[in-house]
């Protein structure tokens, strides 16, 4: 609407300056008045829509990337016996669980947000795309960093252990559990860092008018 | 330099409209012209400036209110001896060090902000001191829930422990500190959400123009 108005109020305005710049070049006039007339900064929107699309297509690969890696995170222990078999799954701790969970949930809602960045490449000037994006992507971010988070305060434990409250470590048991869900912690919180990106960049595409 | 070029247009023809309609009604034209100096949206983005200070002002109570219920949790043992004194304090497990030391700095971070989220009151179109907000506000969320997260997955192994990786919970023995960490939590993660509705708020007043 607003845009509209400014828009009025320059071709009101075109008239008087073209009447008074008629004599002097009056091709450079008109060519100003498509330049007004064409929306200003719809070429950058354009350009961070595309950032948009391209950084979530980044982040889907690091989500699925984390949920495929602890899903398949399990080891055995060396000293398995003929009788006795000491498996580590990532089920054995809830906290994974979620984790695994909470970054199918973000996965999917990158795939179904990618129309709507489309629209966003398509019609840059589109304010109700861009601001639904904004609402769910600030939801997601809270949701993976929060995972990430949990997971690497369990695998720090893991890893490490607290004689304080007698928690013993168990990487030198299952070391290859420990590697793959540092590795799914990993991928997570870039997903993290790369969400804050891209609401950070949606704020830019938001105040450029 | 937007809404400069914009005032400076709508000056430029207000003779023409004064000059037209000044038979009609001179009284109605001329707070019509006031009505078109004003920017529009004004108020109600205003009104979202004001919102931003308050909930800054509550995440302050929360983020505040979290560090300090961590940095006096601690609880001695039921059994203690008059040798052997069992104590709980939040240093002896280093994610509630992290827990305090996050929340500080966001505590701290909101105090500077609040500057700046009065400028926002005062110059309502202004939207360089916003976006300034949105990018520390974001990273400052992921802060918050990331710490807030890490502690809900160690309290979590407090009350129930997990007979997998054979972490025995230690809440019976002290409930005391075992509440005041879950409070601590509990503030934290009220503070990050209280967080992710001041981002939108600032995507809604970046929207309406």
């Amino acid at each position: 609407m607003e845009t509209n108005k400014t828009m009025r109020e320059t071709t009101i305005n075109l008239p008087e300056t073209k009447a008074e710049a008629k004599e002097k070049a009056p091709l450079l006039n008109s060519s100003k008045a498509i330049a007004i007339l064409e929306p200003p900064n719809r070429g950058t929107k354009k350009g961070i829509a595309i950032g948009d699309f391209v950084l979530r297509l980044c982040t889907i690969g690091a989500t699925l990337g984390a949920t495929v890696t602890m899903g398949n995170a399990g080891a055995v222990a060396p000293f398995t016996t003929r009788f006795l078999r000491f498996e580590a799954q990532f089920n054995d701790i809830p906290t994974f669980v979620f984790f695994m969970v909470a970054n199918g949930i973000v996965t999917g809602y990158l795939f179904l947000s990618l129309p709507f960045s489309t629209i966003c490449i398509v019609r840059p000037l589109a304010k109700a795309p861009r601001i639904f994006l904004v609402i769910f992507d600030t939801a997601m971010t809270g949701l993976t960093l929060a995972s990430a988070s949990a997971v690497a305060s369990i695998v720090y434990l893991a890893h490490n252990g607290n004689p304080n409250t007698n928690w013993l470590p168990f990487c030198q048991q299952f070391g290859d559990f420990c590697s793959s869900t540092s590795g799914a912690m990993v991928g997570s919180l870039l997903a993290g860092t790369l969400f804050m990106t891209i609401i950070i960049l949606s704020a830019f595409a938001l105040k450029r008018n």
